[in-house]
């Protein structure tokens, strides 16, 4: 049975990460009831307006006939074909606010929460509504960067992640179906692994915030913008491969595997990423550099819309 | 006193990481003498014509009447004014090499290592080059990802830092001068952190390395190529900044840290990789997913020129 496709969404929660996801809806001719129990209208319009201009270059102007602040979760869910839910990552609000909407909700109306650090079982353990709760995990913003994981839960029904995955992939994004919950999804822990030896050098003095930084977006981040770490090795094993390089420099990267910190993130390590980001900043706020970001982002996007790469999919 | 610029290289070793150097620097106009033991003309050459039209298409064709195969070590330093080493991975055959030139070796004349796992301490102790030994180390491709970090040793004499610093800068490249030594100098380690939760993963059957490339170059890949991943914390924090965030999703990252995984590369590892690298290149050879991914690359750095990103120094 061919599903009908998502023409409303709810939007549950709408500080950066979901007034980012209202901005992409609206600029893809999606219908949007956005519910948010602080944010008032004006700072969601402020996140739409600065999300504008990427999406009209993108070919995908925002238009704000299209979405609407509503004064309940009730209200937004009602009759809505998708719900996005962003609201603070603490799990027995998640769950209140999915368990108020459940009466509203229609039978193939799924609940995708931007949540990164909880899992759809714990979510939707025992709710009427388990069956159609997910993981539809975005990556800031959301509104340019294409990822979105899609993690089903003990109780999702299959239909649910396929009709998640589907409407993702209807409105411009990636997708990434995984089919194992573990903490972190899968990418957030490549993301953690990082951070941890990024927080640890920092704190030791072995470099600041604005040294890796520059180490990421004139090396490694940029050429994962176009290989990701796997096909990386493969091509650095030349015609032989991974499994050269692998035997080459298994042995180099499990020694540094020894030499790796284990760091908290305490004042310490918050003092320094302030102290670095302060320099790096020089004076711009974050709405500013968020607007260099989004421009460099977008330049970046077009060159891969015009240069394949070879791992895409 | 102003240093006399770099007009000619010696480049010891000539395997994928050599080559790629011979070609960036005939392509800025330096004099190359190379030297191999094992690698010749015919590969050295398609490496270079490897790298041709990327070079060509920045605006900076490779000239081949600039570069030349020598027979010894010895004939490749004589009179050169800087040495880029790219020997195998072993501190014995890095060291006798070293003291096989230094007869010949200019006062002035610095010997960088491409090295990823060795440090300068260790490769000059005790030589009568040792201060002009020091850490260049690029990035697969070389003449592609502008990075590359300059690590002095114990020995090293500052003057020879400052001029691997000016001449990597001056043939198009961004060094990044790191002040202390440790065993993957700073980048490799966070690219080490990074690969051992993907090794993890892989071997876990949690994600594929499919799964993994299409999560980085859509996803946090794709965001690292312009804004490095303290900025990000800064950015995704909002108004109040990296403090925020790390207030608010320090605890998260925090417990993911504690499910990371300690893996090792065995051939389950290496058999995994290999079969997902199988079904990622999908027949092509690693020299066409190298075009592929020079062609995207290239589209990135030019996209990135014109758009500049807001950490770039």
């Amino acid at each position: 049975m061919a599903e009908e496709p998502v023409r409303s969404v709810a939007v549950l929660g709408a500080g950066v990460i979901g007034a980012s996801w209202v901005a992409m809806f609206a600029a893809r001719g999606i219908q949007v009831r956005v519910w948010d129990p602080q944010c008032g209208a004006a700072q969601i319009q402020a996140v739409i307006d600065g999300a504008a201009p990427a999406l009209a270059a993108m070919g995908h102007p925002v238009d704000n006939a299209l979405w609407t602040i509503v004064s309940s979760p009730i209200e937004a869910v009602h009759g809505a074909d998708f719900v996005q839910e962003n609201a603070p990552e603490n799990l027995a609000m998640k769950r209140a606010l999915f368990q108020q909407v459940t009466p509203v909700l229609g039978p193939r109306t799924v609940i995708s929460s931007s949540t990164s650090g909880l899992m759809a079982s714990a979510m939707q353990e025992g709710l009427d509504c388990a069956d159609r709760i997910l993981v539809g995990h975005p990556f800031n913003p959301p509104h340019m960067v294409p990822l979105v994981e899609v993690v089903g839960g003990r109780d999702t029904a299959p239909w649910a992640v396929e009709r998640a995955v589907e409407f993702y992939r209807a409105v411009g994004k990636h997708p990434l179906k995984i089919d194992r919950e573990v903490p972190g999804h899968v990418v957030d822990r490549l993301q953690a692994a990082l951070f941890r030896e990024m927080i640890h050098m920092i704190r030791e003095g072995i470099a600041t915030p604005e040294m890796i930084d520059q180490g990421m977006i004139y090396g490694p981040g940029l050429r994962w913008s176009v290989i990701g770490p796997c096909m990386q090795m493969h091509l650095s094993g030349g015609e032989a491969g991974v499994r050269h390089l692998l035997n080459h420099l298994g042995p180099a990267i499990e020694s540094w595997w020894g030499h790796l910190g284990q760091p908290t993130i305490d004042d310490r390590a918050k003092d320094l990423m302030e102290e670095g980001m302060r320099r790096e900043a020089g004076g711009r706020s974050v709405a500013e550099l968020c607007a260099e970001r989004d421009k460099a982002l977008l330049g970046v996007l077009k060159a891969l819309e015009e240069n394949p790469r070879p791992g895409e999919v």
